[in-house]
């Protein structure tokens, strides 16, 4: 893991940042990286059309043909993004194989593993998160994934070809026995736990939105304060709205957010009162009821902003993930192991999505995480102490073995 | 008037706009027609060093050496601007001179008038507003001028020299007589009064400020509500402060307005806590004392929020303009005209800057407002009756000849 995060490095001084975005020379090398690590353990390589790669390993005394145990996790980064986030379930993968193998409990496993790594889960290329797990899992069609363009119109479909990543194997999620992956908690309830490690029981649910708040462009000196129509002010009341919306008497579920991440002001001129200003919303929350009051919240504020103000809004609900919950087998595998191991854990839900929530539609999963130091993600000072990472992959064995055992 | 139009004509069905930058096609073609005009009417043309142009007429009877009465506006537009911020200022100055020469009213003027037409009032490609005022008045010099540079790296200079109007003579405010400035209101203050023109007796100052709020970029699902410092939250309680500051008591001036017309989130990704916000604020009265106060109310908005949500904040006030007052001379004429021809008038303050505030620092200075229908300007939506040119333009007529006569 350590090699990996040379590739698509951008180290500053006591930082270890990466960008390694789909398609691009860094993806190939990290890649390339890890197909010769994978026949270095003498895995099986499979490559699919949407560049999902997969190392088999099929222990001498298991049925071959049995239902894999598959654990893994992405090796992409969001623009100087940090080392762990991906690579550490990847590569954490790997060692828990290569450590089967050189121990006697390859003898007990009786069914073949899977190393997986999916292609493009940041969606930071083509602007679609997840994608080589939706793809895998049939949430949408493998050539409707290949002909995402990302900024510049090069499709997915010419950037795999151009890696030489585009592949023709099949990677199929609904046939595994069950899928784990390790992955970094990009939060600090385990540190403030004190806990080694955590067992995720749900996975958020997510809903996007776009949101569109008009007012009237007006000379910003010749217009008086009673004249205007000013979007901006209106979207300001509005954001503060979408904060306290979580917060909110009949809500308080203390796992919900909402967040106005993004926002587009027009014309955008300092002497010119904001005509029109858009905004895109994430709310985030285990309990779908609970997102559904936040929107209605934002909503409700929205009215009352026309009402008030006479400005136009229009709310666009344009994506929406549901909560999903780990499996009680998977659980409850990686809760022996942590109590086997004498490891304080924390169960805990992901209020990040991750490729684990697309393999739950088709299979039995559970995701595992390791501490991450001051919650820091998506960053060059993103970083998971190496015990840590050693205890976690630790864990990861000690479930995949017992997965793949019974 | 309804020539000029043609140049940088951006039309739409019902609407009436231009894109005139200077130094571009469309500012040559505009530049050459009223030249070619000002030569019809056998005005002496002059172009100074930074393309101002000035077309003299000197009255058979007069002194030719007395200071002249200097009257005008100018070419240039905002991107998709309309058809009167300028040229009807501009072209009815040169009617005024041809209706002079029409009549017997020639004869009885003591002083040389000059119309004149200054480049780069809206500052629309090389960022810098009343540019050509500036330099012909001193506050800046014409070697720094001509270096400022558009979006592209082309200079002022090179730009004026390509379509021919980088010129060596001399235009001086500060050897006029007066001025005079025919503009549109951009507002509504003259239609709701039924006032068929408008006498400025102030320019409003204005204050340019930058501001900056630090929070911290964190994910937008992993950190909680209560562990983020969104800046964007913050930046939203600024803006409203800012919507109220003019409004405030002990503020209560009427003219007072306080906009924030530009923001820059970043990262502004939907799934990322704002980090940082940019805003950059309008600050305009026709008192300093006012402007001041409102300056220092989003001041201590900021230390509120410093010291209520933990974030960091910084206002750097880069631009100042004064208030402007218009001179007793100039504005009794204006009122003798109005009176004369039965008008009615409004006594108002100017909201905008132009260029009779630089010219105000040399000479004595008026500047006259014809009514803009429902207030809209730099919009192909300006627009201004053509009886009403027409009225304003007879109140021109008489205020110079008033000064140009005594």
């Amino acid at each position: 893991m350590q090699d990996n995060a040379q590739y698509g490095a951008t180290d500053g001084e006591d930082e270890h940042g990466r960008t390694v975005l789909t398609g691009t020379a860094a993806d190939r090398q990290a890649r390339k990286h890890l197909v010769g690590r994978f026949r270095d353990a003498d895995l099986e390589v499979r490559i699919d059309p949407v560049g999902n790669i997969v190392g088999r390993y099929t222990p001498a005394l298991c049925d071959p043909d049995a239902a894999p145990v598959a654990l893994g996790s992405h090796l992409d980064s969001v623009p100087n993004g940090g080392i762990f986030d991906g690579p550490l379930g990847t590569y954490g993968a790997l060692e828990v194989v290569r450590a089967m193998q050189e121990s006697d409990v390859a003898t007990k496993l009786s069914r073949p593993i899977e190393v997986v790594s999916f292609t493009e889960e940041e969606g930071s290329r083509f602007g679609f998160g997840t994608l080589g797990s939706a793809v895998a899992t049939g949430r949408i069609d493998v050539s409707e994934a290949l002909s995402l363009e990302d900024d510049t119109g090069t499709t997915l479909g010419d950037a795999l070809e151009q890696i030489g990543f585009r592949g023709t194997a099949e990677v199929a999620p609904r046939t595994w026995d069950s899928w784990v992956e390790l992955h970094i908690e990009q939060g600090t309830r385990l540190t403030a736990a004190d806990a080694g490690v955590g067992i995720v029981d749900t996975i958020t649910g997510i809903m996007n939105c776009h949101v569109k708040i008009t007012g009237e462009a007006d000379h910003a000196g010749s217009t008086s304060m009673a004249d205007r129509s000013d979007a901006l002010v209106s979207a300001a009341e509005f954001i503060l709205a979408v904060e306290q919306a979580p917060l909110e008497s009949g809500t308080t579920s203390p796992t919900a957010v909402a967040t106005a991440g993004k926002v587009t002001v027009e014309p955008n001129v300092r002497n010119i009162v904001p005509g029109a200003v858009r905004l895109e919303l994430d709310i985030r929350d285990v309990d779908r009821a609970v997102m559904d009051q936040i929107l209605e919240s934002c909503r409700s504020s929205l009215s009352d902003l026309e009402r008030r103000c006479g400005v136009g809004t229009a709310l666009r609900l344009h994506r929406v993930t549901e909560p999903t919950q780990m499996d009680d087998r998977c659980l409850s595998a990686a809760d022996d192991a942590v109590t086997a191991r004498g490891i304080k854990s924390l169960r805990l839900h992901s209020a990040a999505i991750h490729d684990t929530a697309n393999v739950a539609d088709v299979t039995d999963t559970c995701l595992l995480f390791a501490p991450s130091v001051d919650g820091i993600s998506h960053s060059p000072r993103e970083w998971t102490e190496w015990d840590d990472c050693a205890t976690a992959t630790g864990v990861l064995a000690d479930t995949v073995f017992q997965l793949a055992s019974s």
